[in-house]
């Protein structure tokens, strides 16, 4: 049967409608046709009771599969609702890098508890992985691989990918060590074990030149080089070149869409572990401290307005235009700014382009300031009868439309060029820039014609 | 040789050094230890007359490997400053749906005799390919796969496998057709060909249930169910269920990266096709009437200022703080809305969490308001020693901030209910909404408050 996307119901709206109502017998059956991480997605949005329920009735082996996709903070809450049997019988079924993500936010007691009721093999696993520092290539790697020795024959390794067990990568490649070293020596496709002489040794057939991720870099760096090779997996290896996990496509996939909307949250002053999961009193306490900062850096905007008070009494309706020219420079800047990050998250532009971006923002921001300036003047003159306060208005704001376009343009390829992250804080930072060259251009000239707007 | 990526030379921007300074032969050195899609990257900041003389020197196969990552854009430059006979041996290599993207960008005249140069069967795949609207599934295609036939022995299977040219995928499945109708019937792995009986008929050893497109589907369609399915990758077929092309997990990360950082462009009124290589003209079309519609949006904070211009013009010190409010509001909202749309944009949240996220925001907006709202007190206070300013600013500030967590951390589940984009223009949208509120509970407060104003 051939499963066209349009041509299939929406069996996951249905599993979490059957959810919502508690009708697990339903829900069950709807999920069937449900992939693990669309049900987990459905899981994280119906009330919990039906979703322990639906995991004990799915069977540990399913359940386990499903919850190793769950946020780790969501499984943390769910097992403090289930027995210390079945929260037991529940981890022991999954893959153990998943298992070691929710042990590092379990309470410890808690934790050795469970830990105690695992096979000692398994045990020792997680507690190893659990080490790695976050977001390292060992914190997110999957230890379950294949490997062979360098002197086995290609009939030896295709018995080896016949007898591996489900939970071991096996589709694509077998990674083969050296005899006695036990280092990472090459690795052989499916495709050249298929073709090759089964008598041969996999020494003869396995290509030698293995891109790998050492066990400390950045799981990142590994998702960027699986991208950009078109690899299905990349190795990890340790200190002695011994393997000890592996990275895959799709779990690259994740860590690059991730990262690619942890870059815009952060752009935004928002922290980019909230998600949408996050309890309320956590989130305050992950957007406060930004926008508090925030009022101290607004606090330039104030001093120039009030160093200005003198021409706001005299022409009170200068005021009214303020926040608009303010605005129009936040969101050009910000326009700007966007462009900017997606170019560099999505490696299209790198740190040589600065003088590119600088020159592209200023060309664009000239005609832009242009047009929106002459735009706003008559719409000030319309609105106000007032022909100075519409030029004066107009040319404060097309210069700050310029100013946005090329700080916003340009910050993130600085602030990249000094090594730290290209997007946190921009945005509030940007409209601080703007608001201040905004009043001041925008009040400077209403002083310097301040006899001529007062006649109006 | 093991490639750890901490160990290896960064030879991407070596190359691309080399370019800059028009040694090619040094670059093409370089490059040999740099992916094709990095080496694409490199392409697009160095002089053009060097990147064609690297392509030139590359020989045809490669050159046109690279290039089939090269913004279409790009190419249709390079293309214009080679000689038709270059770029038409440039193309010929390339893979059909890559050169199809180039296509629809070409002048008529030229690209037919460009196409002209082509074999005939390459040209009315090109041609085929470059029907499909963009978008579809279709347009993304590749048309090189294997397929066998379902009566077919492993054996044969393998054959073909071994016989596949090289720019058919031929690494992961073999698509089965039915003998006579050769409609689309199952798929099997290079897994199960190893592992089965090598006289058993490839029908019995086939998985029948195969996740696929349709040719006018959307591509992100099966980007989606190719990430959450863990899918090496997808058939696509037409209305006769025949099978016209594949998409690869390759693609499906390029696709998903791409679709998300547009919806963080589109959130902040830019353009998700203008990049880092759009020619500042168009991208003044692109940004230049968001901006303009922008400035009517405004007119709402500047008409209830204007009718407070009475209150202005008794305490003009009021006007210093008019840009924090809006600016606080405005930060606040987009923070909030960030959080939203990435939710959202990853799948974490739908449509039904609409209430919760209300409720979310509600209390994250409430604890935020009344501390943001009391630190702005005692800086208002302290900064004009006006206790009374401290406190109308501060409440108005407490309650834009609720205002503009509640309006941004929900906006995007509205839009998206009304089945629009949930991102696009929201933050210009949102500030203008908050710019209203702030300013309205500001001066409305001031001007309640005004006779003890005065006295400060």
């Amino acid at each position: 049967m051939l499963l066209v996307a349009s041509s299939m119901h929406d069996y996951a709206e249905q599993t979490q409608q059957f959810l919502i109502e508690g009708d697990i017998k339903a829900a069950l059956k709807a999920a069937r046709n449900v992939s693990a991480l669309r049900t987990s997605q459905v899981l994280t949005r119906v009330p919990l009771e039906n979703v322990i329920a639906f995991l004990l009735q799915s069977g540990w082996e399913k359940a386990a599969y499903v919850a190793g996709y769950l946020p780790p903070a969501f499984t943390v809450t769910l097992l403090g609702q289930m027995s210390e049997d079945d929260a037991g019988s529940l981890l022991a079924e999954m893959a153990p890098e998943k298992f070691a993500d929710v042990l590092k936010l379990l309470p410890e007691a808690y934790a050795s508890r469970l830990l105690d009721q695992m096979d000692p093999v398994y045990r020792q696993r997680v507690m190893q992985l659990a080490e790695y520092p976050e977001g390292t290539a060992g914190s997110v790697m999957s230890p379950n691989f294949l490997t062979v020795d360098a002197d086995s024959h290609i009939s030896e390794v295709i018995e080896a990918v016949r007898l591996a067990p489900a939970e071991v990568e096996r589709t694509a490649y077998v990674f083969v060590l050296h005899p006695e070293t036990q280092r990472l020596e090459g690795v052989v496709s499916l495709r050249e074990l298929m073709l090759g002489d089964p008598k041969a040794k996999v020494r003869n057939v396995m290509t030698s030149d293995v891109f790998a991720i050492a066990v400390d870099e950045p799981a990142l760096e590994a998702a960027r080089r699986i991208r950009s090779r078109r690899l299905k997996m990349m190795p990890v290896v340790d200190e002695q070149q011994a393997m000890v996990g592996i990275i895959s496509i799709g779990q690259s996939m994740d860590l690059l869409a991730h990262e690619l909307a942890d870059e815009f949250v952060a752009m935004n002053a928002a922290s980019p572990d909230e998600s949408f999961y996050t309890p309320p009193r956590q989130a305050v306490k992950k957007r406060l401290p930004w926008m508090a900062a925030n009022i101290f850096l607004n606090l330039g905007a104030v001093a120039v307005i009030s160093s200005f008070e003198n021409t706001i009494v005299q022409v009170a309706i200068l005021a009214a235009f303020l926040p608009m020219i303010t605005d129009m420079g936040g969101n050009v800047g910000i326009q700007a700014l966007s462009v900017s990050i997606r170019s560099i998250a999505l490696g299209e532009a790198r740190l040589i382009d600065f003088w590119k971006a600088v020159r592209k923002e200023l060309v664009i921001g000239l005609f832009n300031g242009v047009a929106l300036g002459a735009l706003f003047c008559v719409v000030a003159y319309v609105l106000q009868g007032n022909v100075i306060l519409g030029v004066v208005a107009g040319i404060a704001l097309g210069i700050n439309v310029l100013v946005a376009g090329v700080v916003g343009g340009t910050m993130p390829f600085l602030i990249k060029r000094m090594g730290k992250d290209p997007a946190l804080m921009t945005g509030p930072i940007l409209t601080t820039i703007t608001d201040i060259t905004g009043v001041t251009i925008y009040l400077g000239l209403a002083t310097l014609f301040l006899s001529s707007l007062m006649v109006g």
